[in-house]
């Protein structure tokens, strides 16, 4: 097995990413492909490259503000482009990006297609909470869908939950904004008479109890997956920030505030977005994960690892069979 | 001027109610009428009963979980039913409630009506930032709308932070996926083609950014606004719960964590929905202030005097010259 790396993807690339690779490499039973200006890449590796370690040179880069599609038809050598198609020819088996997520994400479902029965892919964020977090999906992927494509969601959901957050018999609920059955807008209405034909599915949850109650599988429209992704980041950062300012400048004053530092430490862990690291984009023939652009080594490491999980559990496959199942059982 | 209030609305009721409507008392310039039951709203206040304040009774009380038209229907005496009929006939000018929100909404509705070129009322919910704080309108009273009422609740929002957050030339954005224009689903994308034409309109904010730049007022529509609304809740509660336990219990070593406390109280109160007390609906011939349904006395008395301002700077008659203006430019 073999994972691709785009080394010249997120704001602090190569130097982040390579180091990210470098920190899991001990922990990959898989050989990791860096993909990017070799001499660059080159540059940043011990001597000798590290077993198990590759690089794969591509001559381009993707620009965070550049047009997806316009990327695809015009870099041709970029690095997301040489990533995405080593695992098309089957050199690869999965590929990791923090570089532009729409490129990333139209390049990875142009070149590997979708899965048979899936028509939206969706992007699969993991959130805190407290019991363990929950994934949300689609966290940006498909905006404008039809509710029928929430079922694919579902079981996409609940296969990412299995596979690599271990949840035995995950349920899933239908993010609203009411509990009880009949709330809601037209959209999640519809989805809401699809999902209920589900044994897993557990009805409506509201954007409060996400974060409160334990819960498996969260699902909505990519608009609304996205705004609760930034909504909880912003919030999370507004938060951590007045309480950082609340502590004195003063080093001997400052020396007395030990114990703030002490309780915001599982809260920083909590919220941190670089413990989980990537978010897979489901519902292609293989394996995509997208890295917050932001991204550290810390993120790239656990991206990594989360991707390795993914490979080994047969994400992709449970996926299919899902599908599968579920069309059979509509048949 | 006199302000009606529900006594009755809330999971606090009647006591906070009560508790914050004495509190509210000394500074308001209006009447206030406390609407329900007579007998119970009369034990709970001092004898005399102090100038200002009246009593409207009602035998009837809407429960938290009813249907809102079913209400509408069948509990022709609920405080709800009686406070809204005082406004509609003259002999108040607002009502505030802390009460079923569907209800009190709906029922404002149907007896007072829409001004005329507004299509679909709003709820406008203040939320915290780093610059004391922004609009967000729809926050939850028109689920499913259709882009041309973006402009609608573009101009609300204007009128509220004009005439209530003393915002002298408030700006609006548009919530969305992505700062650049072209991003979106088919909503976004039609309700900003329309917003662009306004001179005010400074283009999409993500919801990060809502909480770590500048902004007046942020449009969407009412599924996505409530999610956020919810959302913001559900991850300052969680926060705030992990530090809370990250305190040692054991009184001596509790005593060593006091700078814990001491940064988190300009937090708290930054976070706190009680500092504003209640979100009016707009876009009716009436105001309507809605409370969280968890209301203590604080907010209800903060929602008073926030009802007190918006009366007294005329927030109704500003919409309504609003939308008269805009309709005048588009003719």
């Amino acid at each position: 097995m073999s994972i691709v790396l785009d080394a010249m993807g997120g704001d602090h690339a190569p130097q982040a990413v390579i180091e990210g690779a470098l920190q899991a490499l001990p922990l990959l039973r898989t050989t990791l492909i860096l993909v990017g200006n070799q001499e660059r890449i080159r540059a940043l590796l011990p001597d000798p490259i590290p077993a198990g370690l590759e690089i794969v040179h591509a001559s381009q880069v993707v620009e965070m503000h550049e047009k997806p599609l316009e990327t695809y038809k015009k870099k041709k050598d970029s690095s997301i482009m040489v990533g995405v198609k080593l695992v098309k020819d089957g050199q690869a088996d999965a590929f990791v990006s923090a570089g532009n997520t729409g490129a990333a994400a139209s390049t990875s479902l142009l070149m590997w297609r979708q899965l048979d029965g899936i028509h939206r892919p969706a992007i699969c964020s993991q959130l805190p909470n407290k019991y363990g977090g929950f994934a949300l999906l689609d966290a940006g992927a498909s905006p404008d869908i039809d509710p029928e494509n929430i079922l694919e969601f579902a079981l996409m959901g609940r296969a990412y939950a299995q596979r690599v957050m271990g949840r035995a018999e995950p349920s899933v609920q239908l993010l609203n904004i009411g509990e009880e059955e009949g709330k809601g807008n037209a959209f999640s209405k519809a989805a809401y008479a699809i999902l209920a034909k589900q044994p897993w599915f557990k009805g409506n949850i509201e954007g409060k109890d996400m974060f409160s109650k334990p819960c498996d599988i969260v699902v909505c429209d990519a608009f609304v997956g996205n705004v609760v992704l930034k909504t909880t980041e912003g919030i999370a950062e507004l938060i951590v920030e007045t309480i950082r300012e609340g502590v004195p400048k003063n080093p001997i004053h400052r020396s007395l505030y030990w114990p703030v530092r002490k309780v915001i430490a599982p809260l920083r862990k909590q919220m941190d977005y670089a413990e989980v690291g990537g978010s897979p984009l489901l519902g292609l023939n293989h394996l995509c994960v997208i890295c917050h652009g932001r991204s550290n080594a810390k993120a790239i490491k656990n991206a990594l690892l989360m991707t390795q999980t993914a490979l080994e559990n047969r994400l992709v496959d449970t996926i299919r069979e899902a599908i599968t199942d579920s069309a059979g059982t509509h048949a």
